[in-house]
C-alpha cells in the first residue's frame, strides 16, 4: 500500500512540511528510516537521528525548532507518538480486513455455525455444533474441538488449538500454538503407589478483549470452568492450571506458571517466570516481581512483592543486598566470637 | 445424554430419596448446581450447600442426617466421592467410545498400520513404517513420523508432534502441542567458536500408562533411548533432555526442566518450575519442592528438598525465615563490633 | 541400511582386525550392543564394556593394546570419537537427501516461489509473496505466512509457525511447534486501568545456521526486527520477545526467557530458567549460570555470573554456603549480644 506524505497529513490532522507528492510505503524506527519509509519523532534524545534519517517523511511535533536542516518531509502533529498509534491502528485494521475467505480444504463438523467476514485457513479443523461469530480470523492449522462458542472478531493464529466445551469472548487474540482447554493435571494416588487420572470435564472461559501469548497452555477446570476475565493479557509459554481465576485487565508475562485453583485479582501486574502455588488468591493491583514464588495468599491492594518466596518487594531487596556480603558477615561474627 | 435419576442410582447400587423419574443431562459442582445437572457431597464442610443448590440430583453418603429439607433428589451410597468418580469415568469412556472412524483428507504412509476402533482426524499425519494399536484417537492435526510405534488405546490430542522412530506405549495420553522425539541440544564447539550439531539418532521411549501435558518437549537420545516408564505423569510445558530417564509413577508438575542424561527415580514427586542439571541421579520416592534447582545427586530414599541449589526442605525453611531478617542481622552485628 | 565392516573401514580409512564381511546396519551405544550393530570405544573408562559388548563390530584406537579376547570385530583408527561422528553425518546426510517431493494436499499462496530438491510434507502452508530456496524441508502441518523469506537448506520440522514477514537464513532448523514471530507482548496502558494492544509491525530476522528448539517462541519487534545472529543454538521452550538481539555462536539452554529489547552479544553460554530483563545489554563471551536473573548490564566480556539477581559466580557460590547456615549465624549473633 502506497500513500502520499499529503494523505497522511490529512488522516492525522497534521500539516505537511516539504513534498506531500512524495510516496511512503511502510513504517521505521527513525534510525533504520529509509527511502519510501515514514518515521515518527516523539523523544527529544532521539532528535539527531531526524538530521540524518534517510526515510521520506517524518511526523514531528509542531512545535519542534529545526536546528539543522532536514531532507525528510515533515507532518507536523500535536502529538507524534498518539499519530504514529493512529497509524499503526488504521495499518493493522486495513491488513485484517483483508484477510477474509475461505482456503480449501479446511473440516467444520455438523451442526457449527460461522458468521460473515471471516477468514478460515487451509487445515483448520471446527467440530460439531460450534457457534462462531462474525469477522472471525481462523488461521491454517487451528483446531476447534466440538461445542466451542467463540464470539466476534477474535483471531485465532495458526496452529492455536481449542478443546472442545470452552467459550471464547470477542475481540480476543489467541497466539499460535496457544493450547485451550487441556486436561488438568489430576491424578489420584493409588494403593500401589501408581495414579489414576480424575476426569476433568470442566473447560475454559475467556472472556472479552482476552489476549492468550503464543505456545501458552490453559488447562480446562476439574469440573466447572478455568476463568480469565476482561481485557487480561498472557505472554507466551505462560501455564494457567485448572479451575484457575484470573481477573480483569491483568497483564501476566512470559514462563508464569499458576497452580490449580489459584485466583488473581483485577489489574495485577505479574512479571516473568513467576510461580503460584494451588489455591491461594491475590488481591487486586498486586504488582509481582519476575521469577517470585507466591506461596501464600496476598489480601491487601496494591502489594508488590519479589522472591521465593516472596515478601516485600522493598526489604526483599534489602535482604539480597545483605545476602552479596554473607561470607563477610560470617567472618564478622566469627571475629567476634573470638574476642569474647 | 439423559439419565434419569433412578438409572443413575441403579448404576451406583444406591437408593433414591425423592423423584427417581426426575432426569439429569450433565454433572456440576453443588455450589453451581442447577435443573438438569447432577452433584455430589463428599465433605461435609460444603453440607449447607446441599440445602440451597438448584441440582436436580445429588449424591450424598447414606449416613447423612439432613438438617435443613431439601429441594434436590438424593441418591444414598456409601461412598459419594467415589461414587462419583465412577460416574466421571463412564461419562468419559462414553465420550471415548463414541469417538471413531475417519474424517478426511488425512495421511497415511505407505506399509503403516493400525488397529480397529479407532479414529483419525482431518489433516492427522502418520508417516512410513508405523504400527499403531487398537482403540487409539489421533486428533486433527497430529505428526507421527516414520517408523513409529504406539500401543493400544493410547490418546494422541491435537496437534502432538512424535518424531521418527518413537515408541509410545498403551494406554498413553499426550495432550495438544506437545512434541516428542525433537533433537537433544548437543552442539561441539569448534576451534573459532562455532558450534557444530552432533546428530542425534537415538529415539524417545514411553512405557505405559504415561501422560505428557500440553506443549511438553521430550527430546530423543543422542543414541539409545531418552525413557519415560509406566505410569509417570508430566504436566505442561514441561523439557525432558536427551537420554534422561524418568521412573515409574513418577510426577512431575508444569514448567520443571530436566537435563541431558538425569535420571529420576520411581514414585517421585516433582513440583513446578524445577530445574534438574544434568548427569544426576535422584533416589525413588524423592520430593522436589517448587522452584528448585538440582545440582548434584539424591541418594537417599524419600528425600524432600528445596532451594536453588537444593538441600533439606526444612533446614531451607529455617534458612529462608532468617534470610528476611538479614538486614536487622547485619544491624545487630554492627553493634556488636561497635561495642568492641 | 546395510553394509560390511570391511567398506566402513574403508569409509573412515581404518583397518579390519576380524571379518570384514560381518555386516552392520545401526549404531548403539557400545553396552547396548546387540548383532547388527555398529559402536565405538574412545573413553577408556568404558574399555570393559569392549570384552563383553554383543555389537557386530567397534571403532577402536589403533594404539589400542586388548587385555582380553574380543568377539566384536575391530576396526581401528586414529581417533574414535571423530570417525564415529563423521559415520554419523554421513548417516544424517544419508536420510536427509533421501527426503524429497511433495506430499499432497499442502498448501502454497500466489507468486510464492521454493528451489529444488526440496520436500513439502502433507498439511503444510505457505502464504503468499514468500521466497523459499532450495534443499529446504518443510515437513507437515508447518505454517510460513506472507512475505517470509528462507534460505538454502533449511529445515522446519511439523508444526513449527513462521508468522508474516519473517527473514530465515540458510541451513537453519526450526524444531517441531516453534513459533517465530507471534506479536511482541506490547500494551499502552489506558486512563481506565485497561490495556491497548500496540501494533507490532516488524518481522523477525534468523541469520544462517541457526537452531531454534520445540515450542521456542521468537516475537517479531514493534518495529524493526527480532535477530538472532550467525550459529546461534537456542534450546526448547525458550522465549525471545520483542525487538531482543542475540549474537553470533551463543548457546541458550531450555526455558530461558529475554524480556523485550535484550541485547546478547556473542559466544555468549546462557544456562536453562535464565530470565533476562528488558533493555539489558549482555557483553560478549558471557557465561550464565542455571535459573539465574539478569536485572542489569553486563559490560565485560567473559563474565559468569550466578543468582537471581546475578552477581560474580564465585562469590554466589560461597554467599550460599552461608545461606545454609543462616539460622546457626543468627544463634551466634543471639549469643553475642546475650554475652555483651
Amino acid at each position: 500500500m502506497e500513500f502520499t506524505v499529503q494523505q497522511i497529513a490529512d488522516l492525522l490532522q497534521g500539516q505537511v512540511q516539504g513534498d506531500g507528492n512524495a510516496t511512503v510505503n511502510r513504517l521505521a524506527k527513525i534510525e533504520e528510516g529509509a527511502p519510501g519509509s515514514l518515521s515518527f519523532l516523539s523523544n527529544a534524545k532521539y532528535e539527531h537521528f531526524l538530521y540524518t534519517t534517510g526515510a521520506t517523511a517524518v511526523i514531528v511535533s509542531n512545535t519542534l525548532e529545526l536546528k539543522q536542516p532536514v531532507t525528510a518531509n515533515l507532518i507536523l502533529v500535536e502529538d507524534p507518538y498518539s499519530s504514529f498509534s493512529t497509524l499503526l491502528e488504521v495499518y493493522q485494521q486495513a491488513v485484517a480486513a483483508a484477510r477474509q475467505g475461505v482456503e480449501e480444504p479446511c473440516f467444520i463438523g455438523e451442526n457449527s455455525t460461522i458468521g460473515d467476514r471471516h477468514y478460515r485457513g487451509a487445515f483448520s479443523y471446527i467440530g460439531k455444533n460450534c457457534k462462531i461469530g462474525s469477522g472471525v480470523h481462523i488461521y491454517p492449522q487451528v483446531y476447534i474441538g466440538d461445542n466451542v462458542t467463540i464470539g466476534d472478531n477474535t483471531v485465532l493464529f495458526s496452529g492455536a488449538k481449542i478443546y472442545a466445551d470452552c467459550v471464547i469472548g470477542s475481540s480476543c487474540t489467541i497466539h499460535a500454538g496457544a493450547v485451550i482447554g487441556s486436561d488438568g493435571f489430576g491424578f489420584a494416588p493409588q494403593k500401589d503407589g501408581s495414579y489414576k487420572a480424575i476426569p476433568q470435564i470442566g473447560n475454559v472461559v475467556l472472556e472479552d478483549h482476552v489476549s492468550i501469548g503464543a505456545n501458552t497452555t490453559v488447562d480446562c477446570a476439574t469440573m466447572g470452568s478455568t476463568i480469565i476475565r476482561t481485557g487480561t493479557k498472557i505472554d507466551n509459554l505462560v501455564q494457567v492450571a485448572h479451575n484457575v481465576e484470573i481477573g480483569r485487565h491483568t497483564v501476566v508475562a512470559a514462563q508464569t506458571a499458576f497452580a490449580g485453583s489459584s485466583k488473581v485479582g483485577n489489574y495485577c501486574t505479574i512479571a516473568g517466570q513467576v510461580g503460584v502455588v494451588g489455591h491461594v488468591s491475590i488481591a487486586d493491583k498486586t504488582i509481582i516481581g519476575a521469577k517470585s514464588g507466591i506461596s501464600k495468599n496476598i489480601k491487601e491492594e496494591g502489594t508488590f512483592v519479589q522472591g521465593a518466596p516472596a515478601f516485600d518487594y522493598k526489604q526483599n531487596l534489602r535482604a539480597m543486598a545483605v545476602f552479596r556480603k554473607l561470607p563477610e558477615l560470617q567472618k564478622q561474627v566469627e571475629e567476634l566470637r573470638e574476642k569474647l
